[in-house]
């Protein structure tokens, strides 16, 4: 058995005097950074000492764009057309490249409500999708594994990294068991690593009903508002490591 | 007698369904524009629209940012450390920069207060210009002639370009005459024309007490929210090359 | 024959330096100012000076409030709890309500996006109708007729007017024909102002199809962005009084 | 030896999902809670929640109002006309009137650079404290004692209130001793309590430099990010009534 996997975690989501999440503790644990650009979350301030410290730290860096919603956190739906959404995009992945040594992203990976919408969304992907491939051609998109981004990222010819969550419930379809539902999230340090290991190794996952389905796993988001996910980060980096997956940021993964 | 100069003016200033200026009418006749980044006007999808009438009028393309105070239009002092507000600066001209075709700008020119700050502090001057060399040496950086924002662009190793009024009387010292004072703005099209060209092939000024001074002038604003712009600029184009200026943008300019 | 009706616009919906409408010009003709509170437009000076503006003609005063979405002019729907909804709404009457020499509001009408939300969401429409009753029981809100904010307001016990608007073409089941297609809006002067005559006189809508409708008409709405408003404001109010229909504020109407 | 005291705390200074501060555990040991209102801080729901906090230990509740810039938490200063500013501090008003069962403010405190540009420049202070008494005649105005705010209050003829902090060093002029100096500010319990009964009891405070002053003290700081500041508000509420002084709300202290 020999597989690898990207671990990525949302970053620089603070704004002004108001902290948010534990960047500094996590950040030596995950192999690509989501900073956030300015919408949802974060300032020009932080996005620069984010991005210095993934710099620092051999992170790679990707946009996090949200919804120019500070007060709901980019976490409300808003009714945006596709094109409007792009341009917000570009905008962000813009000005945060702006504080990169190198000038390049990584990748992109919509927050929040934009990433339900468009993994739901197959116009509003592609609008975005389109708008990256054309920002810069070696940007990856990184969306909901199974959703409308990945295929929308194909058609658009930018390359698609799939993301999973290992602290999350699935449901018999592949979808995500609703946060408002019992069992949605997984506590359990250790039955987080062996979900993830099962999903990087074989490209499986135990729905909430007990079956194995398959499921593609290129990165696994950690959430970085989970109380003690700087504990987490450490131990799934390790687990992973030692069940004989490779950690290491999108860029050097094989994606298909 | 053989000069130059180039004409600039600040587009894209306008807000969601918030128009501003007369930017279509205006762009036909300017050399530089300077686009509002987000922060006291313009949106991502009013920027991406004015850099492409820029681009398919073969204007050049130069940031203007601003104070993050919307609703003062970015004219409102504010007390920024240098460092927050050069984030500020490379915050927004990385945000423009994703939309223009080249990615590349030819200049950056601060905004309002921004502007006036700087021409009066050396250290903000200084922090910006620092922050501008090091997003793109090659870009052009917009300053008030005589002001502090040359000196700091020369120290900090960046090309700059002196900015000049044909339509502001100035003080025997150089300065600009308060717009509170009377004589302050000049109206008339063919004494803004007259001035311009002596400011661009004599590099003097007549001052509002009647002396002539020295001037360094490579570059002449419009304000886009005079009105009667449209008509003005196309005047005073055309004026400059009738009195053998030769009209072009900065990055063409033998800027010293 | 025995009628009357209010006239309402929404007014000082501009931000900063950005204009929007005609406020003065159609102030004089109109009963019911809504007036944006700083959301979707509007900011405290321009509130105040529309508030005098207002107090000033004996026109009565309503807030307007929106989401809080300034560059999509409060149009885009965002998905919030009614309960946040709610708070916004208070938030803004009670900003609005600072600003009147009386320190009482006639009535509120919520903007764009939140009003046609409302209009469709019960849950929505009683959640805000519920917070309007405890803010003021002498408030009046205003609401499209036949929609949803009229029976949430009547359960929730607060004073309701139905507004229509005579500019708009409408469909057989009295809803408003969509501004995508054509014949929606009406841009002849004389048959808006038939339109409105036969709505407060007759209670009745003549549709897109031919027929004669039912329909509720307390307030008819004035679009302060339609070219040459002022003119149409002046014909609809003149009009209204030469076929026999008191046109005054809703406070002073007899609202069922 | 008859005296009394009131204990003031901002609170509701978070925004969306960002948290600040320790209100729930501030709020039972202060008579007096400063509510921001939207500007520097807050939003309506955290507004609505944070009046029901107060509400319910009966705490008096008083207006926060800052500028308007979230980003710098209202710290920077900014050029605003006296009367902007005024039109500012309404607007909050209003808004966090809305929330409260009784409809009516205890007070009003300017925020952050709001305060100390008011305490330094009497027009602004002036402008503030008309409008104040414009707004609510029975409303006190919080001020820093011995500055401009207390002398504009008295000529605007609204109520106002000396404010003395406890945790904080004095210049032999009774100006407070800047942050960046060694000393500014005082950490240890006991000597906070003492200096604040020595303020309540005598009138007096020691200077930094060993001399001992008058100092009008109607109300007492607590600052709501001092690390433990639930331990000394606790503290310094049981310490003042052990020594005799009478912690109760400005509104009912016989202010001078």
């Amino acid at each position: 058995m020999s597989k690898w996997i990207d671990l990525n975690c949302d970053m620089g989501e603070g704004f002004g005097v108001y902290a948010l999440g534990a960047d500094d503790k996590v950040m030596p644990f995950i192999t690509s950074a989501n900073i956030a650009c300015g919408f949802h979350g974060g300032d020009p301030t932080i996005m620069k000492a984010t991005v210095r410290m993934a710099e620092n730290l051999d992170v790679r860096i990707g946009a996090h764009p949200g919804l120019p919603d500070l007060q709901g956190f980019g976490r409300r739906d808003m009714r945006l057309s596709p094109q409007e959404a792009a341009d917000f995009v570009v905008y962000q992945m813009g000005a945060l490249q702006a504080f990169t040594v190198t000038r390049k992203l990584q990748h992109v990976k919509p927050h929040g409500a934009l990433y339900n919408m468009g993994a739901a969304d197959e116009k509003l992907a592609r609008a975005i999708a389109e708008t990256v491939a054309k920002f810069d051609a070696d940007i990856i998109l990184v969306g909901l594994s199974g959703s409308a981004w990945i295929e929308a990222g194909r058609k658009a010819g930018v390359r698609v990294a799939s993301e999973v969550f290992a602290d999350r419930a699935y449901n018999p379809n592949g979808t995500l068991v609703s946060r408002n539902l019992p069992g949605a999230v997984i506590h359990n340090a250790k039955e987080v690593i062996d979900r993830a290991t099962r999903m990087a190794a074989k490209g499986t996952v135990i729905t909430i009903d007990g079956k194995e389905i398959s499921v593609h796993a290129d990165t696994i988001c950690l959430h970085g508002d989970t109380p003690g996910v700087e504990v987490l980060a450490k131990k799934l980096n390790d687990g992973l490591r030692a069940a004989g997956i490779d950690v290491k940021p999108l860029v050097l993964l094989a994606l298909k």
